[in-house]
């Protein structure tokens, strides 16, 4: 089965989340089920680049050709990956290799494949996104994986203003047991000097951390900048 | 039994390694049985600043005086607080109150009670340091945990140069199961400016991302910067 593909490219960092850091292998894949307002790689869903529809195998295949022995972890990313049954079959292909795996979704759409993936991170979208929870889905998709061991899995809200501080406050008490971030939103999506995007960025997240810290119905949290923006700023397949 | 404390602050972020970004009290110990040449707390061993002995109990009620109901995790750092006997009470009265507990130390003494902490971060130091690795000591070290569950604990290697990294490879390559993280070395602990030394630093990232990113002897790895640095720079406390 086919999968949409729109980049393939690594060994690079993971830039978010519970993996941060991470060397990894990207593949982004086409389609979302939302439009999030500030989405940083609107691409995906806005006709403004085309995917190429490749099989599983074709893809690990670009996999190796591009990053050759220098990787073990493949993140795949979107849009919404979780919108693609085919990936089940790259995702076989990757363990049979000893490949470990990580995939970041939204949490709206189900797939049974989820299981098999070392880090899933969910990311429940804030108000600031324009995006109304399906909070019935949500519940569903993590229900879905409560039995894996803790670390396996995790929250993560990114945050722009206020309204998504109460938003993020709501998942945390909704999910109290599941490894909850907090990531500052890139606002600027335009700037193209890196220096001038970290000092904005690194200001905001420095009002982050301070909010976060004064307020205790969000103590058992991590807060995060997004570290590839740090270093490349708003470029594509880094 | 008491401790010998240098700083007690909080809450903040956890700047570094496998628990970044979380939100945490510090409790920082005196003494150590290294002197790193690069050393970032050197006042907890050079005679700089003076530790007070408290007792485990006072310890917990200044967390409290200082963190109020804004945390439920405490970071135990130093100097090499494996060091001290008494943590080990310490950590018991952090847990009864259900509050998480963090660990950094170089391995080269083992204490009973990191069993009961719940992230322990070991951090061999390189050639950089002037400080020799006894490998036997850290094998030992390593062994006592391995028993536990695989995100419970984890290297981290700081690296100042291609010697630093020849070292973290010797180290990865002798304990490949365990969680291993590469932190870029603040070289300039002088800087008093911090967007001059977040500059710098983020420069000497980006170097270290690309160096491992083509090394195929360093594939399941994570590489992250000091985020605390990027934002206070070298101030103390924070």
């Amino acid at each position: 089965m086919k999968i949409p593909v729109l980049e393939v490219f690594g060994p690079t960092v993971q830039g978010e989340g519970m993996v941060a850091g991470q060397k990894t292998m990207f593949v982004r894949t086409g389609g979302c089920d939302y439009s999030c307002a500030w989405c940083d790689s609107a691409f995906t869903w806005d006709g403004s680049q085309k995917a190429d529809a490749l099989t599983p195998e074709t893809i690990v295949a670009k996999l190796q050709e591009i990053g050759g022995d220098r990787f073990n972890h493949v993140t795949i990313s979107g849009g919404n990956p979780a919108l693609h049954k085919g990936i089940g079959e790259l995702v076989q292909l990757l363990k049979a290799q000893d490949i470990g795996t990580a995939v970041e979704t939204q949490g709206s759409f189900w797939q049974e494949w989820l299981r098999e993936i070392d880090d899933v991170t969910i990311s429940p979208k804030p108000p600031s996104s324009k995006m109304v929870t399906d909070w019935e889905k949500l519940d569903y998709f993590c229900e879905q994986l409560q039995s894996r061991p803790s670390g396996s899995q995790s929250l993560k809200v990114v945050i722009f203003n206020e309204g998504d501080l109460a938003y993020a406050k709501k998942v945390h008490a909704r999910y109290p047991n599941m490894t909850f971030y907090l990531q500052v939103g890139n606002d600027d999506l335009e700037e193209g000097t890196p220096t001038r995007l970290r000092d904005h960025l690194l200001e905001r997240y420095e009002w982050l951390v301070d909010t976060v810290m004064e307020d205790k119905e969000l103590n058992n949290v991590r807060v995060l900048p997004q570290i590839h923006t740090l270093i490349w700023g708003n470029k594509q397949g880094v």
